[in-house]
């Protein structure tokens, strides 16, 4: 077994439902081991300015429970002359063993500290526990965050699909993902039977097709007297992305509008007498904690168990994953993946769960995606 | 005891996540009575176009448990002409009792079809059930709808304010409410210590003061280090327009934009690298079945059965109210009030659930808002 030390654990990037249930798996494998745990603030600068909190004794359960980043997150890319700068802190802190929860950029800050441990000869591992409701990391059957951020998407399709179908509506709802159709793929959950929404799930991965999409909507009227179409933000026209004319500090263009656009261009072709409604889906789909998927809870605490058990282990620069056995009945294998394979790739929707001569997802995503969403209520119709 | 003859039911307006439980209700109790129940499809154009469901043996459990409106819904005013049609058609298939679930214009109607069958002698008994998430009728402590919007707000207000509060973000979440603050006010029972969001909640009551505004933002900013801002959708600007840079480009006025045009307003005063982030609630506010409150459920269903006995007592031209006897223990009786007085009458916020001073809702609101919303799960922090 090796010393694990005292164990540093930070959370980084865009908070989730379940990124604390990671933070709570930490706490308490790491404490099981006799380790104090010290969580840094705002994932990698509480390394830099020394800013952390004593976890060592906090309720565990109650922590799994609250969604959002526990210990504050932040988007921050470490400048080269940093990374010795931390090492260095954890060294005088008596920090063996670090955990970062985070999506790509933090797999890659991880992957630096643990080489330049290495390179300095300093008895420090590394480990990191996936986070991402973009479901975009690879080497990982699914990013915890992914199946409750999914679960939200499918709910609220489900629910507005209700609405529209009993005022006979068009409504475009717009949901994140910027490359990668993964959550607004979810929304297929929303399905129950045939006509339910969604009618056209528009995802990045489509190319935009004028025809396709009208007659898509036009079928959808004609056929069950409303469409509801779930659109990805990221979902690309020649003149490219919708947004909002704004420009984050860190130079991306912020997305959002696709779903406005595309009502407008129906009320055009269709000469529909208003133009439907849009409703961007918003922050609330990474935050949502009242529809968390109890499979992702779980998988996400048990992924932050994993990482400090590899540690134990002697193992160091590698990311844990989940491999799934099987989907009927549903069951996974935690693994382990070198960083460097992870930082800066990002996983595309399978190309097998893409439908492409109409807007819609495969009927294969259904198996992939419905054991770890978790049941949705089936509604009950009158007509 | 009136005789029922056959009972039909409506529905009209925007759905809500019970609306259908007060369908349910109207149900059980009329065929307990012995009656054949008729649901017209979307409300009173179904009476127009003789277009029914006979409901007299559908799932009431499972009915109650589905959000939106089961029957299909609309907005439609009648036209003069079209109540003898109405109360003839209703003539013909026996229908002796009517009741309609919606909102104020729907009470309208039902007051109209009440005094038309009262003119031409015809055994009609009309009676209405109370439905809207805006909460704005009068002479009810409250509307069925509402209490299950106002805990979706209230949910959502706590996941992304956990989320701003990590992020240390400044956001702007649009709630409805076009005229009266009832939705928005929701918003503080997410607030469960000081300094939780929404630090900021401004209402249609509320008059925009610059310096209060900007005051509010920098304080909870230098003192929690971020700020979360409940906005109505009808919170009004001197320029007298809630629909900022959102007119379409069809001429349509929608209100939404508030929430953007204030982030704007904060970057530029407050100096902040970039636009504070906007969503905008949407469509899924009133039709959100995961966030029902069972409250709620079982008043909207209550109501629909205290209609048909209102009938049954041989009222008709009746609203059923729900009249507040206690806070603490919660309990309320159920009341009739005349249509006449309540059709095209709008309830703003009570005066002293406002506080003017700041953007803010007072203590007083807690008192009437949660115990219909039921409680939230409180969040667990770390600082």
């Amino acid at each position: 077994m090796s010393d694990l030390g005292t164990v540093a654990v930070g959370q980084s990037g865009g908070p989730t439902a379940v990124i604390n249930a990671s933070l709570a798996g930490v706490i308490e494998t790491a404490r099981a081991a006799g380790s104090q745990v010290l969580g840094l603030r705002y994932g990698i600068q509480g390394a830099l300015n020394d800013d952390v909190i004593d976890l060592t004794n906090v309720d565990t359960d109650a922590l799994a429970d609250t969604a959002s980043a526990a210990l504050g997150s932040i988007r921050y890319k470490v400048q080269p002359a940093e990374y010795d700068r931390i090492v260095y802190a954890f060294q005088e802190r008596g920090i063996k063993t670090f955990i970062y929860i985070g999506g790509n950029d933090s797999m890659d800050t991880a992957d630096q500290l643990a080489r330049v441990a290495v390179q300095r000869g300093l008895p420090l591992q590394v480990l990191g526990v996936p986070k991402t409701i973009d479901n975009d990391l690879p080497f990982t059957d699914h990013c915890p965050g992914y199946p409750s951020a999914a679960r939200y998407v499918a709910m609220v399709v489900r629910d507005v699909g209700l609405d529209a179908r009993a005022m006979r509506r068009v409504y475009f709802l717009e949901i994140m993902g910027r490359h990668a159709g993964w959550l607004a793929a979810a929304s297929r959950l929303a399905r129950d039977e045939d006509g339910a929404a969604p009618h056209l799930i528009m995802l990045p991965e489509h190319d935009w097709d004028e025809d396709r999409f009208i007659s898509g909507v036009d079928h959808a009227l004609k056929l069950f007297g409303h469409c509801i179409v779930a659109v990805a933000e990221g979902f690309e026209l020649p003149e490219g992305s919708a947004n909002l004319g704004i420009v984050d500090a860190f130079g991306h263009v912020r997305l959002g509008g696709i779903g406005r656009h595309l009502a407008e261009f129906t009320q055009q072709r269709l000469g529909l007498s208003s133009t439907p409604n849009s409703d961007i889906l918003g922050y609330i789909q990474r935050a949502a904690s009242f529809a968390r998927s109890s499979i992702d809870v779980a998988e996400a605490r048990q992924a932050g168990r994993e990482a400090v058990t590899a540690a134990q282990a002697g193992k160091s620069g590698y990311m844990v994953t989940l491999q799934r056995r099987s989907s009927a009945p549903y069951s996974i294998n935690y693994g382990l993946q070198p960083l460097d394979t992870i930082a800066n790739v990002t996983r595309a929707l399978d190309d097998h769960f893409i439908v492409r001569d109409r807007y819609d997802v495969a009927d294969a995503f259904m198996g992939y995606i419905a054991p770890i969403a978790g049941p949705l209520v089936k509604p009950y119709r009158l007509y």
